[in-house]
């Protein structure tokens, strides 16, 4: 089966009941895990993460926004976070068998059905794009309250579907197709946070570093070390050790060692057996040779 | 939910009919997964893999010994492998949550009722050994054909559960309990085998090395590289990464480099996660980190 993972991100993060109703529209559905919800009251936001078919993940999804349609109204909607709508984001995350190419249909079918169940117009971002316009802060650039005026003049930021008015009080929604990104801090035995910033560039894409790698520096020294925070946004292109090994070296070339790192929220099982396999400089290795791969490999037959 | 893989040895090669009904009851059973099974015509004899919980491993087994013990006579079993009984060999192998307690339990219980049940009687081997008697080979001393002599005249070749004489066409069963084994092959280049005994014997337990580790020069030189072929039977207490490393430094103490490395066979996810772990200093981690891991015990819960 092919399995997607989603993050829904509603603007609602202070009612307890319209939290439950939304975290209920997927943990409820059927074929669809709610692995992780999370709330917000200052950013009066709330972020779900949920796994199933792309079928059974758009059910649930049309089912919360109907909720969100009923509960949420952008004009008396306040929180620090940037948003244009009461769903406001939503990427799908190709999982198991299911490409891009899957993850990037998945989300312009929920698109189609947004816009013609509930007239809610939609802007595709990342791998779900339809042309030039691909980046989540551009689309949401002036927020619900300055989009709502600017689409009436500007036909460039319009909607990809729907429209071109957005939904007077559910704003619209910008849904879209990328990777599971990897959070990956790699923490450095001193205390001058100088050096965590030069390493941090050096392994960042945008400075000339490593693909698909964002970093920053943080000044974590009240704990002994400061870290080199990083995303990396396609561990199969680029994967884990590679940039562990690179801000390693980097560290060290001004003398200072990795004291330890870690991976914060989840990290697919592929991207773990890569770095042991690197390690152990295995071949001819197979995910199926994990015992506990092979059981749920044989769970999915019968 | 506490699961194990058994790995029931058949003396049985030969017969397709008879394999065929054999496998079926454990891939008919309830609750049970088969993996895997093979037979070998010259030793006459199959081995099964099969994972799930000790009740319903114990019901699989059980109608797999009625087929055993209506179709195998050991009288007129020729095979090269050393053998004593239909079921010749199946240890219980912890998994998930089970403790080696939990497996011991369930080798104790299986042998009670084949014992009860078929007059199949039993001795126990490895961790479910209750005294002196622990290895396999020193139980099957003598084959069927010499234990069903000995018993009468040694008390101390006598079966832990029932007998004491052999069952007449079944002849006994050695059932235990003991950590699933990694089979992990590390090759070094250079055609010189004997640096490759020395790096063995320098790394297995019985020489001196390191703790659970059995290890074999075998000359591969044909692929262009030696090798060190090693059985890790504990990797929870000692590690994939450190055999590995330990053979590392070994050979580089002859100017030898690795070539790369294999695992063979099946492997628990958690000696890969510990791989990966050490290799990246992660500090933290959790295996519920690990997406299919959470989906998984997701799946459990409901």
């Amino acid at each position: 089966m092919k399995r997607f993972e989603i993050v829904p991100n509603f603007s609602e993060g202070r009612r307890p009941e319209v939290l439950e109703a939304l975290y209920r529209s997927y943990s409820d559905a059927h074929g669809v895990v709610l692995l992780d919800h999370e709330a917000d009251p200052d950013h009066n936001r709330c972020v779900l993460t949920a796994v199933g078919s792309a079928e059974d993940l758009i059910e649930a999804t049309i089912a919360a926004c109907k909720v969100a349609l009923r509960e949420i109204d952008l004009n008396h909607h306040q929180g620090e976070h940037p948003r244009i709508g009461a769903l406001d984001v939503l990427p799908f995350l190709p999982l198991d068998g299911a490409t891009m190419e899957d993850a990037v249909a998945a989300a312009h079918q929920l698109g189609e059905r947004l816009w013609r169940e509930l007239q809610v117009p939609v802007y595709y971002y990342e791998e779900a794009s339809l042309g030039a316009r691909k980046l989540l802060p551009a689309i949401r650039k002036g927020n619900y309250e300055g989009l709502r005026e600017i689409v009436r003049d500007d036909p460039s930021r319009r909607p990809d579907v729907g429209g071109p008015e957005l939904h007077p009080t559910f704003g619209a929604s910008v849904i879209g197709a990328r990777r599971p990104l990897v959070a990956f801090n790699v923490y450095l035995r001193t205390l001058d946070l100088e050096i965590a910033k030069r390493v941090a560039k050096a392994v960042r894409e945008s400075s000339g570093g490593l693909r698909n790698v964002r970093a920053l520096a943080i000044d974590t020294s009240a704990q002994g070390a400061v870290q080199v925070s990083m995303n990396l946004v396609d561990v199969e292109a680029t994967p884990i050790h590679r940039a562990y090994e690179f801000v390693e070296r980097e560290a060290a070339h001004y003398g200072i060692a990795v004291s330890h790192a870690e991976i914060v929220g989840l990290v697919p099982l592929s991207a773990m057996l890569a770095v042991a396999e690197r390690s152990l400089r295995l071949q001819g290795f197979d995910a199926s040779q994990v015992l506990e791969v092979r059981l749920m490999q044989e769970a999915e037959k019968s």
